[in-house]
Formats: C-alpha cells, structure tokens, sequence
C-alpha cells in the first residue's frame, strides 16, 4: 500500500500536500474507497480516500500499531559532494534508517554552494528523503541541516565519531559494539580525498573520536551506505 | 598511485590494454620515468614507464607484498536489472569486495536482455567492474557470468541462500556467523518484487536456503551493498 506523510489532522481527517494529491490522482491514478497509509506524528493510520473528483479527502479507518525501530539515533555528517553522489547517500541512508544528515562544507570540497543556492538545494534534498522516507515505509522522514562550518558540531548529544584514513586500531567494529539502541550517535564522513589533518585535530578536540573503517578503499558516496549497512546489523535481532 | 591491470608480463616487462594507455597518455597526462601500479595474476608490482611519446612501455621495479583479503569468496546472483541500477550495483559490489556476479533473468525483472544485447551489455559490464576494481585497489576483477534461468545454478560450490521476502526467522546475521574466511558463499537477490515462490521453490530445491534481511524495505539496487557492507563487517578485524 502507497504510503504518504502528513502534517494535519483535524476531525478524524488527514491532509496531504499538492504533490501527494498529483501522485496520487495522475501517476496511481486512485479512485475513492481505495486505501492509502498515512503517517502522522509517527503514527501510522490506513485512510480511505473520499471524493477525488472534487475535493480530495483522507479519512482515518483505522491506527495501525507501530513497529518501534531498535537502531539508536543516527546523525551522518556529510560534506558538500556533487549532485548525483549527494542525491545518492540522501535516498540510500534513508532507505536504510538515517534519523538525521547535517551537511557541511569541509576543506576537500570540490563544490562549494553558496547561501542563495543553498535555500533551493535544501528544498530538493528534503523531497528526495520525503519521498525515500515513503517508499522504504518509515515512519519519520529523514531530516536535513546545515552548518557553515565543523566548528559548529561542537554540542552535539552523543557519541561522536570521525572517519579518518589516519587512525589504524580503533575501528568501526570495536566502536559498533559498544554503542545501545538508545543512544545516539554521530558520525562524520569527509569528502574525496578526506578530512584534512587540520579538520580531524579541530573534530578531535571538540569530542570527536577517530575511526578507521577497515581496509577497503571507497568513494566518498559508499562511506555512509556502507556505515549505515553496518549500523542495521549490528542492531539486528 | 593509479593503479591498471595487466595479462601480459615478458622479460621484465608488464603490458597494458589501449584503454588503459589512452588513460595513462592523456587523462592523467604522465611522463616518462613516473611510476604506476600494475596488477599482474594477483600480484602487485611498481613499475616505471618508458618511452611513453613513441612505444611506450611499462618496466617492473619492484614487486610489493599482498595484503591478503580475509573475506570468504562471495558470488552476487543479480536478476537483470535497469542500466543505472545495474550499473551501480557492479561498481559499489565491486568496491566492497564482491568476488563475482552472476546476472539471472528472473520472472519478476522488467528488463528483458536478447542475445544480441548481452553480448554488448557483458563488454561494458566487464569494463565497469575493471575500473571499480583499479579505483578501490583490488588485486582482481570482479568477474561477471550470465545463465540462462536459475536451474543453471544448481551446482555451485559453496553455501546457498537466497533473499526472501517470505522467510521470518533464519536472518543473514544468524546464517553470517556460521562462515568461515576460507568459504564461498553464493546469494541470490531477487528484483522488485522479489524472487517468485515458483522460483523460491526451485532454489530451495536445489540447495538455497530461503533468508531474511531484516525489518528494512530496501529498493532493489541498494541489497547488494547491504549485504556486501555487512559480509565486510563480519570479516573486519
């Protein structure tokens, strides 16, 4: 069943936005009394669609019981990349549960975006994790921030993580292990090339612990596919 | 240090594809005396190039020792999948260890390959999987096989399993902790959709274990890197 997020209830109605009315009517060509899932603050409910040929509605059936979700709360902090790649790591580590992606500019950056872009960009990589958020059936949407700079991770709650190319003992594996389903975590991933030695002292001494992820050489659009794989077994039962 | 692979080694000498001189010459615009990485028969040697203006040539200087993969031999079975999927899917598998892939038109695919197709599609196939295999420094390329229907894949050696939508309780963690380094394990993926029970039902019959991936709905092109990333894990140190 086509799953859709939204952000209103009132008398035992849900509201969806243009887009989701566009798919809904135009590219699934629904009809009414057919039934969609609807998530609204992290609930799920089946609805059952009224009057598409007027005034679209959604009207609640029935509350269906969540499967609570036993990884801990992760944040991947992911540097400016281009286009296809960035597109790429927002759809996947939604799929494979991401809570939250701040992006960040970083010294090896081959794009840089500027504040006026930025605003539009911002716009297509929430679409990309809403409709990512849907097909894999979660029940949050995947969140997207921004800093301007790594100093600002500075008061992040949690247990802070680094990807370094530097590190070689402590590693991915041995951290995963020590970490519970409650906890949070936040990882940085740099970009092609890495984080420089300057940014990874600055991550260091704001609470950020090095960690290698293993031998094997990645580009910088695997790195958070391959840590997000890894989180979910780890969490597994 | 870019890194080619190469077929042929006479008097001291290791010898490269046009593709691979072309890319030497005027992609990274190398000179006489610079030094590249050539894998021949799964060693790794440093060797300098000569005479790169008329018959250019590639001299070994020395051979440097192989750090051996601790990962058992895993063969992908893929159904035939969209360009850009299948795409994806080679170069990431690739970078993540993949031994090889076998690509297996399945009920549910909604690409069919003729004949006449494959032929082509194997060449640029076999050239994606050469150069993700260069990129992430491997000392092999991925191989890439076709069969015809999933019968053919009755006499693989090693452990079978298949993706399952249907199975609960035999998960890849519990089956991931029963293998060895030194074992081969062949997984079948199924398309979107997932593998019919038809098909289910002949893979069961000879000799794949129906398993679950867990609670996640991933899109069909991101189960592969899963599972790579998670063998990966299980075989981190």
């Amino acid at each position: 069943m086509q799953r859709y997020f939204s952000s209103k209830l009132s008398n035992n109605y849900l509201y969806l936005n243009d887009d989701d009315i566009y798919h809904i009517k135009t590219v699934m060509r629904m009809n009414d009394l057919d039934k969609i899932e609807i998530v609204y603050n992290n609930k799920l409910y089946i609805c059952i669609i009224e009057d598409i040929k007027n005034n679209i509605k959604f009207k609640i059936e029935k509350e269906i019981d969540n499967i609570n979700s036993n990884l801990p709360f992760i944040t991947l902090i992911i540097p400016f990349l281009k286009e296809t790649k960035m597109d790429l790591i927002l759809q996947k580590a939604t799929e494979m549960g991401v809570s939250e992606m701040i992006l960040c500019p970083m010294e090896r950056c081959m794009v840089k975006i500027d504040d006026k872009k930025l605003e539009s960009k911002i716009i297509r990589w929430k679409r990309i994790c809403k409709e990512a958020s849907e097909q894999s059936k979660r029940l949050t949407i995947s969140n997207i921030k921004t800093v301007k700079s790594i100093n600002e991770l500075k008061n992040l709650e949690g247990h802070n993580f680094t990807c370094s190319t530097q590190e070689k003992v402590k590693n991915i594996k041995k951290v995963l292990k020590t970490i519970k389903s409650c906890d949070r975590i936040n990882l940085v991933i740099g970009p092609e090339g890495g984080i420089s030695e300057k940014e990874e002292n600055i991550l260091n001494s704001i609470g950020f612990t090095s960690i290698s992820l293993g031998n094997l050489i990645m580009r910088v659009e695997t790195v958070p596919l391959f840590l997000m794989s890894i989180i979910d077994y780890e969490f597994m039962e």
